[in-house]
Formats: C-alpha cells, structure tokens, sequence
C-alpha cells in the first residue's frame, strides 16, 4: 500500500575525503609555521610528523551523538553532491572522466547555474551597504530612494546593527503591502509578519513551537510525499510524528483530499496530528495547486483544527498560463470570517526562488495569521535569541517586494530583467518535460511551477538488485552511476519520498537553455545504455538463475 | 551557598502592545483595500468590522506549545528592552517623559550606538554585491582584490548563490591563516573551519550535537555565571541540563578552578558533564583570562573528558596592557601533543564584536579541533540543512581575517579607523567604571575587556520586599525604574545569572564619550535617588512594622 521509502541511510561510514584525525606539526621551539603548513591535507601532515600523543576516546562519538541529530536526513546535499564536488575537484587537478565538466542539476541555486542577479536588487543592497554610494550618479534615484528608506529604520542607519528580532519595520510594511496587492486587497497587517534566515529558518521556528506531548499525543506533522526533505529532516531534529500523505502521480502530482483523510485518520491511532504542510508550487514536484484544491485543504485543516503551514517561496514560478498562484491566505479569506479568524496559517516566501535566485543573502519572511497572542510572544522571545536574521537579506526582501514602479528609473531594466527570466525558466519547463517523456522508461508531469522535474524512472529488476546489494536505493545507484559516467548531479527520488516501488530523481531546470539541452541528452543516452546493461545482465541471469540465488543481499 | 537566581518569568502574562485577535474588514465583493487597511492596528480594524466569526480554541496554545520553547529565557531582549522600545514610540509621538531620549545599553551593538563601520569591510562587501563598482575608480585595488578572490570561490561568481554549508572555500582559508597567525604559528588546517550565521548560530549547532542520554546519564553543560543568555537558552530548548560554576566576583571575576571541580562534582551526581563552556573576554564581567588559568581549565576538561566549547568572540576586546588575550587554542598546543591531540575544542568568532561591530551581517566562524570524523559528517550534515550561512556575513568576515597589509593602498586607513574605535572603548572602558566606582553603592570590576560593565549594586531591602510582591526579581525592579525615571535600558543581573542574594546590571560601554558621561551621571543621581527613597521607606516601616508583617507576598 503507501508504505514509504523516504530515508535512505546516505551518510557514509567511512570517513569523508577531507576527514581524517588531525595530526599538528610538533614544534613548540621552532619558527612559526604558517601558510605552508596550513596548507597540508591532514594526512600530509601525519605523514611529516611524528607520532601524535596518545589518542583516547573522545567525549563526542557517534555513540554519544544526539540521536536526534544522526536521525536527520537531508538528500540536497548528501552523498551525491559530496561525490559530485569530489569529482569535480578532480578534473580541476587533471583527473581524466568521460566528461568535461560537472553538470549540478541538483539544487535550485539559480546564480550557481548562471543566472544574472537583477540589477535593482544588488544596486539597494550595495547603497545600503556602502552609502558612501548614494552620491554616485551611477545609481538610479528610485535605487537610492530604497536604500535611505531602509537605512533610516535601521539602527544608527548602519546595516551593521542588529535590527528587531521580527526585522526591520519598514521592511515589515512593505511586506505586508505586498501580500495586500498580491492577495486584491485581502488586508495584512505588518505585526503578523517575521523576517526570516531564509524560508528554512522561519519553516524550523514555527515547527519548533508546533511539537509537545509524548507517546500518543506526540505532535504529528502531515507532510507530502514527495517532500522537500527540510521537512522530514526538522520534524527528525524536532522528535515530532511525520504523517505521509501522497500526491498524485497519475493526476500531476495533485493533492488529493481523500489522501489527506486516510493519512489523518490512520495516523491519529498513533500520534496527535496537529501540522499540515503544504507545497505549492510543490517542490520536488512542479505542481501548482487549484482554488478548489486549496478550498478543501483549508476546510479539512479547520475542521480537524490543523495548524497550516503554508510554503508559497515559489509563488512567482508559475509557467503556464493555464495555472495561477492562489495564496492559502486570500483562498481562506474568500471562504469568510469563520475560516479567516480561525485557521492558523503561516506562509513563508524567499529571496532564493522566485526571478531573483538571490540563495546567498539567506532573505525570507513569513507571514502569521490567528497566532494565540501569548504564543506569539514567546515566537519573538525564541527569534530574539538568535537576534536577527540578516540585514542585507531583509534588504534584499524589500526590493523584492517593493520593486521600481511605471513611473521610476528603474522600471524598464527591472521589468526587463525579470520577464528574460520568468521566460528562459518557462522555456525550459517545456524543454525539460518533452525530452524526458521522449526517453523510454521515463515519464515526467508537466513542470507548472517551481524550478524542479520528477520524473519516474523504470529501474530494471536486475539494476534493483545490485541496488540492494549494495545497501543503495536503487535510485540512489541509477544517480551515482548518472554521475560518474556522465557528470550529471541529480538527487534521487527516495529523498524526497516516493511510493513504494516507484523510482524517481530530481533535476533542476536552472542550466542554460544549451546546458540544459546537452544535459538531456546525455541523460537520454545514459538511460538508454542503463536499460540495456541490465536487461542484458538480466537475460544472461535468467541462465544463471541458480548462482543468483546463492547471492548475498 | 551557591544557589543561582538565573530565570525569571519574564513574559508577560498579558499580551503585548501589538498583540490582539486578527480582525479583517469583511468584504469580498468591496474595492481592494490597500496601503490604508494595512495601517489600522489589529484593534481599530475590530471597531471597524462587524463581529468575526465565531472564535474557537487555537490549535497552538501556551497549553500546547513546545515546553521546551517555553522553558527558553533571554534577557538581552526581554521586557526592559519591549518596554524601551513602547517608551522611545512614545516620545516620537510627543508623549511627555522626563527625559528626551532613551539610550539603549542593554545590547552589544556598536553600529545602533553611533560606530562607524570600517569603511574597508564596506567596501569589500558593496563591489562583491555589486561587482559593476570593480570599474569605479573610487574604490581602492585591495578592496577590489579581495571582492575578487571572494567571487571567484562563490558559485557563478555571484554572492547570491548558496556557498557550501562549512562556507566559500578561501574564507575559510584566510581564517585558517588569521589563526595561525593569531597563535604565532600554531598550525590551523581549514578543514576544521566553519563559517556560521553570527557566534549564536555555530555554538547551538555544537550544543546540539552534544545533547543525548536520559535521566542521569543526560548530558550536562557547564557554563559560567554570570552568563551570557545565550548558553541557558541552548540549554532550555535543547533540554540539556546546565551545569552552573561561579565566576570570582571579588577576583575580578577570574575563574576559579576549585569551583569548577565544585561544580561537576556536584552535578555528576545527577547528570553526565560533558561539555564546559567558558566565554573569554567574558561576557557580561569583562575579564580578561590569564594563561596559567586558561592551562588549568584546559587541564581539567582532558581529565574530566568534557568538551571545550571557548567563546571567544571579544578576542579583539582587551583594553589594557596589562591583559592580553590567549586563544585556548594556543595554549592547549603549548601544553603538549597529549592535550593538543586529545581535547575536543570548538572556538567561536564572529563579525559582531570587535571594533567592526558588524552585527547585522550575521557573519561568524568556528574551528573544531578533535573532532570524531564520523561525528564531523553529521555536524556537516545537520549544516546543510540550513543550507548556508549568509554570504555577505562571510564576505565581512573574510575581511576581518585578511585585513589591509602594510603595502597596500588601504592599509593607512583602516589601521587608523580601527586604532580609533579600539582606544575610544578602551577610555569609555575605565570611565564607565571609574564613574561607577564613585557611586555609593555600586561596586564595578574594573573593565578587561568586551564590551560590558557588570556592576553590583546594593538594594536595600525595602526594594527587594516591593519587588517581591511585584513577583520581580529586585535589579529587574531597578532597572525598569531606572528606565521609567531616565530612559536609560540596562539588563538586570538576573537574566545573567548571579550568586543568591546579590544583584547586578549589565550596560554596554558603547555610547559615545558625551553620551556615555551623561548615562553615568544620571545613573549615579538616580542610583542615589532610588537608594534615599528606600531607606526612607524603611525608616518609615521600621515604625509601622506590624502593617508590613501583613501583606501579603
């Protein structure tokens, strides 16, 4: 049924490439060792030095190691991309591979992949930075006009301060003036909004007060699956329940309502479900939600008395004229008063996605709606002893949100740069979607928004056995073998969560629209050549079928 | 004995200003209402609408939030601080006080004070966040080097794509080069180095690591007090359990080692020591830690087998010649292989402090020595999660590390903006504490070092019954009156921790000279004020002392 193959143990036993025990050059008399030694990997250094005192067992182990910690999982970033920078290195030093160059199609880092940052946004970030520049005739006026705005409410007008836990006001109202336009007058009030360190950071908080009770009235937190696995890695860190409930491959990826009662109802036996995440646009997969969809969504969470959590941080990836973003906040309000003063809903945007891909700034905000008064208190307390998120991402977040208007400096270049975006990324939607359903064995939904493709991949019964051979998802073996024969970093689908027996991966649809099409292809071939290989294998088994039984698993 | 006074219930009971029920103008058929709805506050927006819809129990309650949220405490930001914020709203709309401005000591934050940034860290970050500027002449070419060599390291080029999650590679580099050179050549491999999102961020993710076992086998924290909140707050949400030793308040705040053994003997029979947290220069006492004291504790963590966690980020904050700051890092590789290769060592920098003050960018680093290498894994693991720390933060920091040099263009420049800050906190430093030492009452360790004079001060007891029928801590009592009668926002004492039965406040040295003398003069009048209107009373309830008896408490 909908058992799930989400966690997939990726972090290897043996230690990384750069691990090792750290061997310090013995000299307490000799002249200062300084660049030169730095430099040594640390086996270097073992190999020149003498014998390191005595080693005991140490204090923190992995036996010792918060157990919370060793349960969290995050596949952006696991074993994959560890091997892909591994391999890159290597061709930077001469390695020969049957490829040029690593291609990371595995996480939605726009400027990584080539994108131009908006030349609006970083003009405000450097003035506020550097206000020496406000007396540059370089800098458009309508630029400046947003740096002094943002730099008055900052502490000694200096970015350098900390600013408010929640942020700096007039950022706050700007925001709240966004979500007003974007939502046709559905009224936000700036004390319901938060900056945050990234939509990570705001998602971690709002989770952090949302977990309480032990056994079975432990919180439990209704995730989709496929997830963005921030979600399953805080509720690990969190000790909170995840509930699975699956979208809809056959019907794009949609959200189905009569899913989200069955996971509900058999997951309450065991824990108190509380949560109910939502993707939309979805990440890993590309599905934009209906207003009816959300409707149902919103009535189910009040009627179960759900806290919603609502991550909208691609709500300006939307590729098709067929699709339109419907924040969760205006569909509540145009259901009425008795849902709109109830629900309690959190929303949370980024400065990473949208046409921006502005991921280093580390900007975003949410926005809290029927938080209990006194909770939301002690939500300001918890941010406050971070202090604050960063102040040049909160300015980021400001131009985002309050861009050049018709009638600024600004206007033509902004409205330009952000249009040859939008487009190349709708285009290569399109792309990314033909090609892959052109390949036999793949099957990809329509990308309608975000920045991502998940397509299912038939993986050969054979591929699936060397798999578990291997103690690998099998489509963890189909994306490491992806990588070392061609380049291509993608993420395995059993990171994110997939049906039982279903195999998928994520790619970015960030390369250049060249890149983009080279990486197809050679995606195109390498399946090809995958399905041949074990098909193969699996007729000359079907011969052998007694040694395969006597093989280890 | 040395029972503490660490928390207290700081919270209001009572929602804040800002805080009541979200009441939307109801009208889905109406024009759009913008900037103007936005602007009402929650309650005049009630008075304007009809009723809401029926409102019913919240899902998150402070009966359902997160106890260990609950458990946090931070006074830095806690209510003096909201109630200096309320009374400076205040005074901006012409509500009449009896002083014109409130000046904020309560936090550690140069740039809200009046410090000008260092204009060649400004620079730095302004051409990488707008590389168009490396063109303007304006800009010096070692400025434009280093926002080069940044670049080149950051993915595309571009300060907007994630870095990896340990931080851009030659940051990391220069900071394993600051080191060793800080320490005359102690060898720092860059490997060990992490760049964080502020010192905050990089002692949390440390602590989580570290937290495991139950009951008795729970893993306990040893932390000075007084402390900087920060680590109790960990402690709280992590549910860790602190383990309290007692700086020398009559020692210049120096750190005893018997207390220390005091202390984790005490605590062994309850919990499992495993990490010791020393913060150096110390924050909020100001001292400056000797070697010799620096080589026992170290000493002691290798016996006991604890984790050193050694916040050190006032590294640059020593104001006299007398003192000098000793890494923990250099002197355990001056104690021997059998430390240096033994002792788990995590230290904290950071942007913030220093004489850059850079608070806002949130940039920081830690070097881990020691660590098990599968343990490092996870710690890379839990890491990326968060993705990565803000890039411009670590741009700041870079420049920290690799300042101008000798021959280059900016060097002149920044020794001289750097020379100035250091030698004004190093005068505001012995003022603060000479004007404080002249004040019948309040007794103040001379200032080592950081940023911070933490006085005691005598309460007499007719203060300390008010302010316990007040159910407030007695220095929480003074310092709100202090705020109400001067504007002055201090934090008490007993959001640091103090031994029973004294009292204390932390302020920040960090108004400027004429500020600063004008701030210790009110305080001295105050001071006497508050001191003569409570003996009064004393001398009055002496003769009325069966009334007292009373009261209730």
């Amino acid at each position: 049924m909908h058992r799930m193959r989400l966690l997939i143990p990726w972090y290897p036993r043996v230690p990384l490439r750069t691990e090792s025990l750290y061997f310090a050059r013995w000299s307490s008399t000799g002249p200062p060792e300084q660049r030169g030694l730095m430099r040594f990997s640390t086996a270097e250094a073992a190999a020149k030095t003498g014998p390191p005192g005595r080693l005991r067992e140490k204090t923190l182990t992995m036996a010792t190691l918060n157990p919370q910690v060793k349960a969290v999982e995050y596949a952006v970033r696991g074993p994959i991309v560890i091997k892909a920078g591994d391999i890159e290195r290597g061709l930077q030093q001469g390695v020969k591979q049957p490829f040029t160059e690593v291609i990371k199609a595995n996480i939605g880092d726009s400027h990584a992949m080539g994108q131009q940052p908006i030349t609006f946004v970083r003009q405000v970030v450097a003035l506020c930075c550097f206000p020496e520049l406000m007396d540059s005739p370089a800098f458009p006026e309508d630029a400046k006009q947003r740096a002094r705005r943002i730099l008055q409410d900052c502490g000694g007008q200096s970015l350098g301060a900390y600013s408010a836990s929640q942020g700096v006001d007039c950022v706050r109202q700007d925001i709240a003036e966004y979500i007003t336009q974007r939502d046709r007058g559905v009224p936000s009030d700036w004390n319901d909004v938060y900056l945050t360190t990234g939509a990570s950071d705001g998602i971690m908080s709002i989770l952090k007060l949302l977990v309480s009770g032990e056994g079975r009235s432990r919180t439990g937190v209704m995730i989709p699956i496929p997830q963005y696995p921030l979600y399953s890695a805080a509720i690990s860190e969190l000790e909170a329940v995840h509930i699975n409930y699956y979208l809809d491959e056959a019907n794009c990826w949609a959200l189905d309502i009569e899913e989200l009662h069955r996971a509900y109802l058999t997951a309450k036996q065991h824990c108190k479900p509380r949560v109910l995440c939502i993707i939309n646009p979805g990440n890993p997969t590309g599905q934009v939600q209906s207003k009816k969809c959300i409707e149902d969504v919103l009535h189910f969470a009040y009627e179960e008395n759900l806290f919603v959590m609502a991550d909208e941080v691609y709500q300006d990836n939307v590729y098709s004229s067929d699709f339109q973003f419907h924040s969760f906040k205006k569909v509540l309000y145009e259901m009425g008063p008795k849902y709109f003063n109830n629900v309690e809903l959190a929303s949370f945007h980024s400065t990473s996605k949208g046409y921006t891909g502005e991921c280093g700034f580390r900007g975003g905000y949410m926005e809290v709606l029927n938080m209990d008064p006194q909770v939301k208190a002690q939500l300001i307390k918890l941010l406050s002893v971070r202090l604050c998120p960063p102040v040049s991402g909160q300015a980021a977040m400001d131009v985002i949100v309050n861009p050049p208007k018709e009638h600024e400096p600004s206007y033509a270049q902004f409205t330009k740069e952000k249009s040859s975006i939008l487009d190349a990324l709708a285009h290569k939607a399109r792309l990314t979607e033909q090609i892959l359903n052109s390949v036999p064995g793949i099957k990809c939904n329509p990308v309608q928004g975000a920045m991502y493709a998940f397509p299912q991949i038939f993986i050969p019964p054979q591929a699936i056995q060397e798999a578990q051979a291997l103690s690998l998802a099998p489509d963890m073996l189909y994306c490491l073998k992806l990588l070392e024969e061609t380049g291509i970093c993608v993420v395995p689908g059993s990171g994110f969560g997939q049906k039982e027996g279903t195999y998928h991966f994520r790619m970015t649809i960030l390369p250049t629209p060249e890149k983009l099409k080279v990486l197809l292809q050679k995606l195109k071939e390498f399946h090809l050549r995958f399905l041949e290989k074990y098909s193969q294998q699996e007729a000359q088994m079907t011969s052998s079928s007694q040694q395969m039984s006597k093989q280890p698993d």
